[in-house]
């Protein structure tokens, strides 16, 4: 199948964070690939790359970065599939980085997750696939309500733990 | 015809800003509703609006908040519908606002924009709904075409001002 | 006996931070109960507990997250029950958590303490309980007095280390 | 009739930010008093103040300052009653006095609330009294039904403002 | 005279600070060119812009840009001519900018100066082209030496002015 | 009488604030000299004047400057008479110049005051002489006592407009 | 000998910080006294502490401490007797402690040092007494010119190490 | 052959940081020399460094310097030779020192690059020296061309790694 989500980051350093991504759309079954590309050392291939995204089937782009984080502004700037952004940790705690791809100028946004945020971006592009897409949405839907069920499951485990603080 | 895309606000304040996304949407003709509900006071009509969005034909939430913003976090809780979260600048320069929208817990994505950046939020609804609907990616295509254009035309007019300060 | 402290946090992974309130509220002898739900994963269950709370007796709410801290804005924003809330240490040292908790917007306050201020949070409910209730704030008085005598015996052994920076 | 609460600043320059905890005592009738002493200039008066407080019959302090701001935690220091802390914005944009009073070691909290939120500071002054006082939990109820009545009336007046931006 | 020093910015808005660095390179009678080009807006001409530069006989670029401040590492991405980096203030007090200009990764430097401080970066380029032209340099000696003329006049005029002050 | 004290800032456009040490010492009769030079615009007056001041009798140095203030920090390598620094807010609200100032290296401290805090510095300075002067030392004590008095009596007139808020 | 010079910290385990300033009034032979007093905990103490410090001969007091550092202000408050203020870094890497210290409001200053700069507090304690001590700026200056030498020596031993990057 | 760049650094313990931009003028064959010289602890032996530079053949100097680190700008105020400044990561995650090189006032730039991005300083050095000699401005471009073919080849890596995440 081709791949209708690309991951991208500045570096291959970046695979630890963004793997988190990749394991979101596999449980989604969504097909992605993934690339390391730098909007600085590598400007030609990141602009073939942006601009041949459409075409290619590609209907929603992750990309991660650190520092000044460029790379997501300037393959916005290239197409007009929605960008995910996820700043990366490297310096300053990630707060260079949210800034350089947050802060966009009107006309080109960027869809900016937390701080290392990759497994949220996975979450995102599913959700953006799906406004268009309702056996998606259906899934989507399973996947909360699967959420909810550790989350009560580990507040009931903690109610015997509880009891060890109380009087 | 029926909305597909719902602005919501925190307060009637914020319409200054969030108009902004407004005016993007009317451009590229999307149906749309605007509201003003507050996660914090009015708690339960946040929750019926985010519960029913998605059955009322809503495909993009575009939410705006201040402060300790938490009405994109709370809606994204209650909905597969995919946010997008507007940083409204209310006090410390909208940093507050930036943090409280943008750093969610890994599950429940909300895609932030940057501080006041209403119009980008409009923007990237429309890229979000383009995933799935290729006339209106041939819109944004052209939309595209046209900021570059208007840039390019301040440029020219530029080259006649620059020789001022040339010798 | 009936809990009249509820202590809630976010995720289990906030329990060790958490668990300093639970040992105040032990040495006053108040019973109280512990919760682990998520704002973003689990909302309709805060919503039940928040809603509950007064009616099952609870008067004072501890409530700690990390990042873009909703949980204790959205519970304050259903109940009148106060609500203390504990910024959880998880990304930018804090200040992201901080700020989402403590900026509330006019008309539903929450009660901040300092980051990862889980036993501060303890005192605070006690201060609040007591301020119905007489005995309560004789156990008190007590209690700062120990505080002190602490700090001036600590201060007493460094007089003997002092000398060996004299001359 | 005695001042239960008692609102203190370190300045008469902060009372247009204080004044609005008054408002809010005065709206659910619980009588009050207003005072401004320094921590730096006037030491002495402050811990007169600050020992003779529960004897003098008050049960929630509301404490204001700005820059360095340690009046809150200085009287905290001093007292079992509860103080609530209000950051002022004078310098920094008001960060300075936010970590001052919020960031309170362990053993002397300070409940702290939005910059400039001395609105939220009358109001959780009542509910920390209601935690006591059945009747003042009534009128809390009530006060926060209004709030929400004002907002959903603000959002039935956007309905018609909204046609304006719809296609 | 061909131009030697490029000045390009975000948007024609970013003109008034731009200026400065203009006026210093007319003072140094250094030809200069002036664009405005958007990374975002309008990559392929910035691209164009880049990687021409050098054979038309540009040896500084001056770029300032505002926000997510890309333009100047994109350029500094595409060619090997010296990029001095303006933060231009226009949010968050300029440190969005800052931080997206300076924070570059290894391999592509951007040389930043203050937010705002074109006039700076009009002098650096100046001092930059005089690491190969004896000339310039003894024209940049004879700038300094007039900067300290102004400061020693200006602290001669304030003895005067002193004494106001003194007992 | 010579001077004992010099105040020198950076520029002579921050008169307005550094003017502040200069009435304090007016008020404490105690003689100084007011200069401004630049550390990176006049560095060999900056020199000659560090270099000179304890043999010119000066005792105390309070030196203001603003952005990358680094005069403070300068004069205070080349002199051992105390340097009270005072960060200017001309950028970023103070907090470049503040945390130039304050966050010296080991070796050569910098006594700092608060942003814009030139009233403290003429106190402190005041302080500093009055170390080895007795006289001096009683002035200050009836100096404190003046400002609490000041307080006091505010205070006094807010009990009348106290009752305004009043039930 | 009666101490002149009394370093005061919040607690015991700020003394690995606070030993440094000891350190440095050992070398120049000023007798010293060390205390560990809380502002929150033991108030009363720290009045004691403060309102006789004048009269025990103590001429510049030295104060460290963290988070909401109010010891360094409190003790300014009760004393004319200069007041050096330490930020101990417990959380935020010390910006809370250095704001809630550095800060003070007109009237009452701290002569503040760098993040965990006991050292630079012994120095600038030294100096202080030497305004009216004429051999302890005797001392002072052979202990700049040591500085100075250590660091020249490292220059030099450097110069062997460079040729390992050169050509 | 004459060093035609200078590295300098505030002290020895930076060697690790600024040892980066001596390798990467090494690669570019360019002679240069290393010192270790402390603007407030040495500004004599800063001041002849930095007066002599230019006549001594130096073309360029790379000043690295942590905390308030004022070492770049004291030598950009006594030389017309172009200073890179490297903020040096020491306290609060080198933000301190960032600001307190690249916030200089009109008329002294310092070309600031990322913190402890000592590689970045070597780099943007070649570059400056390239405005007047082309055969460094060929290797430059070799050497941009190698740093793409770095990134291109860890791409290709990525794409068998990549299957490991797809369906």
């Amino acid at each position: 199948m081709e791949p209708r989500v690309s991951i991208i980051m500045g570096s291959t350093s970046d695979l630890p964070v963004m793997k988190e991504a990749a394991e979101i759309l596999n449980e989604f079954q969504i097909p992605f690939e993934i690339n390391a590309l730098s909007a600085h050392r590598t400007p030609d291939e990141v602009e073939a790359f942006a601009k041949s995204a459409y075409s290619r089937g590609i209907r929603v782009i992750i990309a991660g970065a650190g520092m000044a984080a460029h790379l997501c502004g300037v393959i916005a700037a290239m197409t007009t599939v929605p960008v995910i952004g996820v700043p990366i940790k490297a310096s300053l705690d990630g707060l260079d980085s949210l800034l350089a791809i947050v802060q966009m100028p009107p006309g080109i946004p960027v869809a900016t997750v937390a701080i290392n945020g990759a497994r949220n971006a996975g979450i995102l592009a599913v959700q953006m696939l799906a406004t268009g897409d309702e056996a998606l949405q259906m899934k989507l839907i399973a996947f909360k309500e699967d959420l909810k069920k550790k989350i009560v499951k580990a507040n009931e485990e903690l109610s015997s733990v509880k009891y060890d603080y109380r009087v």
